[in-house]
């Protein structure tokens, strides 16, 4: 058999296949290795091929795509050290459940283990952190390869996309020449004949007796509370507040639950719990019997200590993806049905409860908390929590709102209060990182309106290579740059107490000014003096487009004060208004 | 037993035992969970501490201190997507040889699977890629324990700097709180008492039967070479040479070797092979029967192409490091022994060889094209090929020449020619990956005088943000930035006759100006206008401090066509002088 036509016709089925299973895109990163199933990619009319240099961004911007997409999205790259690159990104899938299908071209057996140039140990390469990896055949133009070829890509993108979602990797090996036969023919051969797989994922799902036996436990209590951290799954604000209606639940709502934000019925969701559960007298004001809770792990740390006080409460953790959500051990109840699913079933097997006591209790100290708020807008000089308080006012109607990992998010978590607009809140949240978040956030932004990144100096300069995305695509994205010179996080933390090698260690301030690599990936840089010159900005921002980075100013002790001022500010009044009560 | 006393015992013990057994620096990125370990070592007065805010540039840093200083080099993360950022530099450490200790804090065992903020599966996490694992006990403060963490430490280290050297990686849970006890007995406490280990790493060797028997079969040939790849050793230049002379072999000497600069008789050095055996009548002329190859396979393709067609030559292949370097399947002989004690050993067993007219062949064809080399002088324009033929001349005395992968490394390989200064060339061919260049470069200036570093824009790109470094440490280094505003390799290769895609998918331009970045970083940039300049440019750099960044544009094609006159031209003047003799 002709060597081109067999590595023609075999990398044009594991192509089409992927298109056919649900790839849309995939980013390319050159190389010598990858170069037939790079060339034959970019023949296909239905694939979208983006470029990225570097690897690690390049995985990064690929699941920035998925996640805003929800849909798998592929990554291509040569054989060696490229590979090990995509290796963050991949972690970060895993974690955050997000479908990526890696495609590494390697050498042939006989050039491996053998000191042959750019070759490495591929095989099993990203060991646990992907769910699924497969070594592919050699090229071969039969039938029965060819059918195994798109076999295993159908089973690779089901698999990477069923619940819970994340990373496979197949590597392929490739022989010289690499120089694919691309003619017209070279899709319609590969059309999908009648007879080749079809596979279709189902949801979890409990018995009618597990949903009525649950259904009984939630209608005989009046302390129930619901708990959702991230979740992407777009049916389930709807389901979950309904249900919340229901049972007369307070849902507390974490800024990616995607709850604060939308036109479903915010009524029941509580938001500020940041802030007023750091205060003794609302916790025991407070105190659930009941706890469902949906999604990944809260960032609020004051939520995760109140629920480590109230270990006695029965709590029901609903997950989807059959994971072990659990880092403090207090789950009573682990549930593996999809979130929205039970929402909807318990919906029908409940009925309305008749006491709103708890929930108006829960209403009463959010809504306080937010009238203590409306203080943050008094601040003058630029302050990280004032920017998160105003961030939905600023950002327009159907934005995407992606946030850096450390202090962000967790600002975000604090100040971010309800409201109507369609605001989609991304971030990193699988394991955390501070890296890629540039990539990620401008993969996001590929198919977004009205994109807003926020993140700080240390994340922003982590991925700093990765806005070149912004320059070779013209996207459209606002980066709000906090720029506290450093680590701000570790000023909240013990670390801060001991001086020594603090700002060494843990400071680690850069002393950059990012205008210059602003200008170099050919982006605006505007540094912001004060709220007017931010708000005036915040408003032109809307109707333009490209790479536009706002820089504010901060300072890293300052802004640790005015955090402690304000919740000790807000403890007293809360406080006061449950001694009152 | 107290926590905060057990937690500090414990890490300072394994942090005098990994200094006591050879480690002098440790790159260190800011983070929490690392934090006893970060301000432990931070106390060591005999432990350099760098740090560094990415940590893939961190671990490249690492491996560039440790290849200059042939030691082993710690680095220090915290858990999650950080450690997955080191994948790429370990992996080039595996295959390079090179000594990383890899230490990451993780979350201890009941945070883990649990979903649990920024805890990844961490056992195991970079696979195959490192020589040892260890997942290390939690602190305690017992005799015992003690001695466990030193004992793994000590064998650690060994294990990183036996043949073949490589990176280890320990994986040590932490609980809460995270603040060690420093006092000044922090390491008094912790000092060495008589009884532990001490490891003696020996050297493979072969039996006397084994010596006579090579030195039987090598007098009794008049046409042996010796072939040099990537060498670290030291003594390695003077023990190949003095074998060289004995047998009369000529020396093809890879620009990895070390061979072609130093004060070591350069006589047998053969060092334009890579023009010369492109060249038909040349290859003939030259036909060996036996071949020592040392070091790992060298970068010519011509010289590779050379030996397949020489495949019936004996090949003896010596490797200290027990590895398998033998991609074209054509070794006889494959011989575990450390290369310099070889060389000395078959110095006293064989005699010297009265017969020189197979090494005057090889010598004359090597004169002759370094005599039609100087053509390239006369090359006016900015040119690739012209600059690594002079740049010898342009580096001083001492002077370390890190070059980058893809086109400079063969542009080295082809152009840069024997000379009396000691000169040190470095270059990453672990994977021949183009990503961590600039950050291994600098890790490797830190203790070098008269730094050159030498690359291509996209390499140069790739790890962009590593120039970090080089501000904070005030570094001094001299970067040759060769601008073909992209992949110039792809032009030399087939993927170069499919025009439809080829800047899309391998031409890849990225249209940047470079002079923004270095400004961030505090550094000076020029542009080099022509030669004069660019002397000019070399004497005044002699004598500098500081980042310097010289741009010189070319132009892909230019450089392609360049290439091929030049070996055309060669290859005829070759042709007529062997169809002479």
């Amino acid at each position: 058999m002709n060597h081109q036509e067999s590595l023609t016709a075999y990398i044009a089925a594991v192509v089409a296949e992927l298109i056919f299973s649900g790839v849309t895109d995939v980013v390319v990163s050159p190389g010598s290795r990858s170069t037939p199933m790079a060339m034959i990619m970019a023949e296909h009319p239905d694939l979208k091929v983006h470029i990225h240099v570097d690897e690690r961004s390049a995985a990064f911007f690929a699941l920035g795509i998925a996640k805003s997409l929800n849909r798998p999205v592929a990554i291509l790259c040569t054989s060696g050290t490229a590979a090990a690159n995509y290796f963050p990104a991949i972690v970060e899938a895993r974690y955050a459940r997000v479908p990526l299908i890696v495609l590494t071209a390697d050498r042939p057996h006989e050039l491996r283990e053998v000191g042959a140039p750019q070759a490495i140990d591929q095989i099993h390469l990203y060991g646990k952190h992907v769910k699924w990896f497969s070594e592919m055949a050699l090229p071969e133009k039969s039938e029965e390869i060819i059918r195994y070829a798109r076999t295993v890509c159908a089973r690779a993108v089901a698999i990477a996309t069923s619940a819970p979602s994340g990373p496979v990797h197949l590597n392929f090996p490739f022989r010289e020449p690499l120089i694919p036969k691309l003619d017209e023919e070279l899709f319609q051969l590969n059309e999908r004949p009648n007879g080749y797989i079809k596979v279709q994922n189902g949801n979890l799902t409990l018995s009618d007796e597990h949903f009525q036996e649950i259904a009984n436990r939630l209608t005989k209590t009046n302390k129930g509370v619901i708990i959702c951290g991230n979740m992407g799954d777009p049916e389930f604000p709807k389901a979950v507040t309904q249900l919340a209606e229901q049972l007369n639940f307070p849902i507390i709502a974490d800024p990616l639950s995607q709850l604060r934000s939308g036109q479903h019925n915010l009524e029941n969701i509580i938001e500020t719990y940041d802030t007023f559960l750091r205060v003794d007298d609302a916790k025991s004001f407070l105190k659930p019997d009941v706890i469902l809770r949906f999604g990944a792990m809260p960032i609020s740390k004051a939520l995760t200590i109140f629920l480590k006080e109230n270990g006695s409460a029965e709590q029901y953790v609903i997950d989807g993806g059959g994971g072990w959500r659990d880092p403090s051990a207090l789950s009573t109840n682990m549930i593996f049905c999809n979130e929205s699913l039970f929402c909807e079933k318990l919906l029908s097997y409940t009925v309305p409860n008749s006491s709103s006591e708890f929930l108006m209790k829960w209403k009463k100290i959010n809504g306080l908390t937010k009238e203590n708020m409306t203080a943050l807008r008094d601040i003058t000089e630029i302050s990280e929590g004032k920017l998160f308080y105003q961030l939905a006012e600023m950002v327009p109607e159907g934005a995407t709102l992606f946030v850096g990992n450390s202090m962000p998010i967790r600002d975000l978590d604090s100040f971010f209060l309800n409201n109507n607009k369609e605001i989609k809140v991304m971030a990193n949240r699988g394991a955390n990182g501070i890296d890629g978040t540039v990539s990620t956030a401008l993969g996001a932004a590929l198919y977004s309106k009205s994109f807003y990144l926020v993140l700080g100096d240390l994340t922003f300069f982590h991925d700093l290579n990765g806005l070149i995305a912004a320059k070779l695509y013209n996207l459209d994205i606002n980066i709000l740059l906090v720029n506290n010179n450093g680590g701000g996080i570790f000023s909240f933390l013990p670390q801060s107490e001991h001086s020594k090698n603090f700002e060494l260690l843990f400071g680690t301030p850069l002393d950059l000014e990012f205008e210059h690599a602003v200008k170099m990936f050919k982006g605006e840089f505007t540094k912001i003096e004060d709220w007017d010159h931010l708000e005036s900005e915040m408003m032109k921002a809307t109707n333009q487009s490209g790479l536009k980075v706002y820089e504010l100013r901060t300072n890293r002790d300052v802004n640790r004060d005015e955090h402690r001022e304000f919740w000790s500010f807000v403890s007293e009044e809360i406080s006061n208004f449950v001694k009152g009560e």
